[in-house]
C-alpha cells in the first residue's frame, strides 16, 4: 500500500470498495496500536477495555448522525438528538452493558439557528435522562457542509457476562427482538427506545452466545455476526417478524431497526422463551433461523440481499 | 426557551451569539443529566468521571477536525490524522493525565479516494504509537459535505494530582510553554507534539493551581482560565514568547498553539523554574503575567483582542 492520494496510480474510491472492505482495511491499520488493556478493539458493537476492577470492563462506542444521511433538514432537532444518543446506547445493550457518560461533537453552519441547536441538546438531554446517562461534554465547530453530530459513549459491562459477536457455534438458534423494516418510513429510527433492559437481562442470564444490534439491516448484519462466530447461517423467511406493511425484503434491508439479534444454544432456547414471555411480555421475541457450519450462506434468495452500505447507497 | 426553529419568533443564529455563549447555553442543558459519578462535566479541558478505583479518575474528551476549517483539501492526510489525535491528547496533558483508548468517527464524500482514507489512519496510528494510545474503534459514514473526523479519547489521571482550570487564586503567576502564534502559517498545528511529559510532570509535582491547553489563542483562553478560577488577569506584553516572525497580537490570537497555560503560586514559582530547566531543558517556559482580583481585566490593549471563535470567524 503506497500512500498519497495525488501520486497513487489507482484512485480507488471508498464507494467502489464498499463499507465492509473499507472498515476492514482501517481496522488492520489500527490493530498494531492496541495495548494490553484492550480486550476487544474494533469489529464488535463496542470496543471493550480493562477497568481498575477485574470484574468490570469499560465499553467505548462512537457513532454519528449526519444531515441528509441519518436525518433530514426538516427533521425536528429534538428527535435527532434523541436518536444520536439512543443508537450508541443500543450498541452497549447488544453487549449486555449500559452507557454512563457521553460526549457530543457537533458541527453546524454558522447561519444555523440557535433554536435548532437547543432542540438537538434538548433531545440529547431527554435521552440521557431516560437512559440514565450523563452528558459530560463535547465540542462545537462550524462547517460549510451539512450539520452533523457524533456521540461518544463510555459505559460498563460485567466482565463475567459481556456478550461478543464471536461466541456463536453451529446449531445455535437465532432470535430477534421486535419487528424489522420500515424504520425510516415510520419515523421509528428517530424515536426508538434501545433494548437496554432486554440486553442486560439476556447477558445476566447468559442466554446469548453471540449478540449484536441491527443497524444496517439483517441482510448485512447477520452475515457479520455469523462471520465473527466463524459460522454459516440459515433463515426461515416465513418467520422474519416484519413491521406491519413491510415485505420480507424490506425487513431484511431497510436498516436502522436497533433491535437485538442474538444466538442461543439449542439446549437453553426453550427456557429462554418461557422466561422471556414473563419478563418482557411487551417485547416480541422471534426465532428466525440458526447458525450453521462455516461456508453455509443460507437460502440463496437471501444471500443476494444487502443492507445499508454507507459508501454504496449514498 | 421555546423550541422549534420554524415557529420561533427570533431566529438567532449561532454566529450572532458566538462560541462561548453557545457553549454556555448547551452546557446548561446538559447539567441536569449529570450523575453522581461525574466529577467535572463540561467547561474544562476534559470531562472527569469516577473509576472503579478511588485513586484514579477517568478523563473523557472528544474533538473534531473539519476540512476547510482545521485542514485544507490539499493537506497531507497523514498530518490530519496526527493532528486529530494529538489535539485531544493535549487536553488530557492539560489536566495532568494521559490518553489510553481512542475512537474515531469519520465521514467522507463517497468519491473520496481510499488512499486518502488510508493516509488519515496512518497518521492516527503514528500518533497513537508515539503517544501510547490504542485505536480501539470508531465509525465511518458518507457525507455530501466536507470530510471530517472526530476523535473521542478515554484516559486516566491520578485523583490526587488532577489539575482543573478552576484552582487559581489572585497572585498566582501565569506561565506558558513553548512559543505562541503562527501555528497555521508554519504548519505546526498539523505536526505538534502534545505537552504530555510536561503536563504530567507539572501535575505530579503539584505546581499548577490551574492549567489548560491553548487551542483558541491566549486572548480567548486566558480569560476562560481566569473566569473558571474567579480571578482577573494581567499580562506583560513584553514577556509573551512569540514564535519567530509573529507579532504579540498574532501570538495572542492565532490559536492552535497546543501549548500549556498554567498558574503557579508565587511561593513555588522559583522552585518550578529551577526544576524545569533541569527536567525540560528543550522546552521553553515563560512567565507572562499573573492572576489578579476578580474584575481586573488586564491591560486594556489586550482585553479587546479575541482568539478564534468557531462561529464568528468562519
Amino acid at each position: 500500500v503506497v500512500g498519497g492520494g495525488i501520486e497513487s496510480v489507482t484512485e480507488q474510491t471508498v464507494a467502489a470498495l464498499g463499507e465492509d472492505a473499507v472498515v476492514g482495511e482501517l481496522l488492520a491499520l489500527c490493530r498494531p496500536t492496541l495495548g494490553p488493556e484492550t480486550i476487544v478493539g474494533g469489529g464488535d458493537d463496542c470496543a471493550v477495555v480493562a477497568s481498575a476492577s477485574p470484574d468490570t470492563w469499560l465499553l467505548l462506542k462512537a457513532d454519528s448522525v449526519i444531515e441528509g444521511v441519518h436525518f433530514l433538514p426538516e427533521t425536528e432537532p429534538e428527535r435527532v438528538g434523541w436518536k444520536a444518543l439512543a443508537r450508541v446506547s443500543s450498541d452497549m445493550a447488544a453487549m449486555g452493558g449500559t452507557g454512563l457518560h457521553a460526549l457530543v461533537s457537533l458541527a453546524v453552519p454558522p447561519n444555523r439557528s440557535m433554536d435548532w441547536l437547543r432542540g438537538i441538546y434538548r433531545g440529547l438531554a431527554s435521552a440521557a435522562e431516560a437512559l440514565n446517562i450523563s452528558l459530560v461534554g463535547g465540542d462545537t465547530s462550524h462547517t460549510t457542509g451539512p450539520a452533523w453530530l457524533s456521540v461518544a459513549l463510555h459505559g460498563r459491562v460485567s466482565a463475567d457476562t459481556c456478550v461478543l459477536r464471536s461466541g456463536g457455534t453451529p446449531g445455535d438458534l437465532l432470535y430477534v427482538t421486535g419487528t424489522l423494516g420500515g424504520s425510516f418510513a415510520t419515523g421509528r429510527h428517530l424515536d426508538f427506545t434501545p433494548r437496554i433492559s432486554e440486553g442486560t437481562w439476556l447477558a445476566a442470564h447468559k442466554y446469548p452466545t453471540a449478540m449484536m444490534d441491527l443497524s444496517d439491516g439483517l441482510a448485512s448484519d447477520l452475515p457479520r455476526l455469523a462471520k465473527a462466530s466463524r459460522c454459516g447461517w440459515r433463515l426461515d423467511p416465513h418467520l422474519i417478524p416484519c413491521t406491519e406493511g413491510c415485505t420480507v425484503t424490506q425487513a431484511m434491508t431497510d436498516g436502522e431497526d436497533f433491535e437485538l439479534l442474538f444466538a442461543v444454544s439449542a439446549s437453553t432456547a426453550e427456557s429462554l422463551e418461557i422466561a422471556w414471555s414473563h419478563v418482557f411480555p411487551g417485547t416480541r421475541l422471534t426465532r428466525i433461523g440458526a447458525l450453521t457450519v462455516p461456508g453455509d450462506l443460507g437460502d440463496p434468495t437471501f444471500s443476494t440481499l444487502h443492507g445499508y452500505d454507507h459508501f454504496q447507497h449514498p
